[in-house]
């Protein structure tokens, strides 16, 4: 095989199936799914969760990941969030000529053994190369399958005293990114939080049937998730900010940079809102899990009209707070 | 809304949001789904076909249509070409900064139009904005999901005489696309042949359950996908060169440029592998189609053994025609 990937390499051809064969079934394992243009599987299910996310992250190598592990974790992500058993992934790829196939190869091998590791298959795939200077690196999207047996998320009972829980620090990703790109001028040691959480959230799942919704916290940070969630159901959510989990690390780009830590990308947490006599419960089952050491309790439903997210500060005054407004933050994901 | 695509459109805050809520879900109708990181169906079927696709055709706008519909006629035809019915659609637009709103709209626009012709639905969504240059104007992935009630294809009963059917003429698409990009030097009316395929489809399938397999011939051209039929399914197919149906157009860019139709690609054609007892009913059921007017015979099942693909010329000569090798044709998907 050639050392980089050419124009030649996304054209249907022989270069194309070259790639194909030597490089994505062997690493997939989707051979005979190959055979047509779409894969066939057999799903029975109550309910099936659809979702997709492209990936764009520059450096595609960070420190805690590449652009294959995090199109895994994110898709994974957003379909256990919605309280889903992800088991598919589809994976489109948009290549920039002169990528290197060395690392191409890596990609794809981080999306294989990710997939692995979230207990997910990748069932159909998809290679588009483009000129020179028209992607960086490489783009990828997912879309990923899920099934869901028995609702067990309940969004319209969010009500006033419901416990708002955070699986870990927040911005890690963010602050990891920034860092390996350059722009901070500030060296950090920080690793992109990337991970499938699926199977911790199936372990919450399978102890608790009050848990109202989970959100993955990723592009807008906790702030933006949790004023989505306060718009769709009609809630005012309250934080305590000196009970934010934060990286010293994080904490210290952000003060010295005047960012927010709760507007930043995370790629490896999520967000519960829980009936409050099962907060200890849910704590308990995430601080057992690796992924979950650092979770906390955060805040609370406080009224059930949509008077939007509310941050207690540290000094006890408590301030309103926004969705990203796109001014705050370079550009991440 | 402001008139162009900022990075700001892409960071998950306010005018992501907006973005969304005006044009997004206005076109799409996805309302209630987007309210959760996944879309949630219910889906009974005995099994499932899932397809995906990512495009990146420049111009962004060319004679019969944009990448927009395109995005939905190539995997509505993934799927149905597999023997499914598609239901549902997901949409990943990776924006370019700058692209302006106006040309977005209309993009999504023919999303939503060519989705509602083909019947499917769009259930999900994901915006991606990268910087001025690193794309260009908008990629597009499109993940579809269709049912399949009755195993109707039976690509392993593939054998000697059975007929080769193509719906229409060849190579419209690539020489619409060279042409209006001005790279062929010549003045072409051709417009591409994009269009979503199914239900012409659906009419066959519901007439004959003779049907061996179908195919798209899109990059990489009519040959390339019977040189994979015959790879797969260890036959020998044979052309007749006379009975291909070439606009007079194509046919003539095609001599002076040196190209070969049986190599460029098609978005709205599709290729059958019928026993050849029903080989007249389903021609005429495709000439009865808008679609499939210029629908022909073109060749037969040869041997039953992997000899490759086979053209006897005008001349009454046979020559061997491999997968497309990459430095025939410039790059066109």
């Amino acid at each position: 095989m050639e050392e980089r990937i050419s124009l030649a390499h996304g054209d249907g051809g022989e270069l194309a199936n070259q790639l194909i064969k030597e490089l994505f079934i062997e690493a997939f394992g989707h051979r005979e799914e190959a055979k047509l243009d779409a894969a066939i599987l057999s799903l029975k299910a109550e309910k099936i969760a659809i979702s997709t996310d492209s990936f764009v992250v520059h450096p595609i190598f960070f420190p805690g990941g590449n652009i294959g592990k995090l199109a895994v974790t994110g898709t994974v992500n957003d379909l256990a969030v919605s309280g889903a058993v992800p088991l598919y992934l589809t994976v489109g790829f948009i290549i920039e000529e002169g990528l290197s196939i060395y690392e191409l190869r890596e990609i794809v091998n981080s999306i294989a053994a990710e997939a692995k590791k979230a207990q997910v298959k990748i069932i159909a795939g998809d290679t588009k190369v483009v000129e020179k200077g028209k992607a960086e690196g490489v783009y990828i999207n997912t879309t990923g399958l899920g099934v869901i047996n028995r609702q067990q998320l309940h969004p319209e009972t969010i009500t006033v005293g419901d416990s708002v829980i955070i699986s870990g620090t927040i911005g890690d990703h963010a602050i990891a990114i920034l860092s390996a790109r350059g722009e901070l001028g500030i060296q950090t040691d920080l690793e992109s939080d990337c991970a499938s959480l699926n199977l911790m959230i199936q372990n919450v799942l399978q102890s608790t049937e009050h848990v109202k919704i989970m959100r993955d916290p990723t592009r807008g940070g906790l702030a933006t998730s949790l004023v989505e969630i306060s718009e769709d159901f009609n809630v005012t959510i309250e934080l305590e900010e000196t009970s934010l989990p934060i990286k010293e690390q994080v904490d210290g780009v952000c003060q010295i940079l005047g960012y927010e830590p709760i507007y930043l990308a995370n790629e490896g947490k999520v967000i519960f809102i829980v009936d409050s006599k099962d907060e200890q419960l849910v704590l308990s089952i995430l601080q057992q899990h690796p992924l979950g050491k650092n979770a906390r309790v955060i805040g609370k439903v406080k009224e059930n009209t949509k008077s939007g997210l509310l941050m207690r500060t540290a000094l006890g005054s408590t301030r309103r707070l926004d969705r990203l407004t796109g001014i705050l933050l370079p550009r991440i994901c």
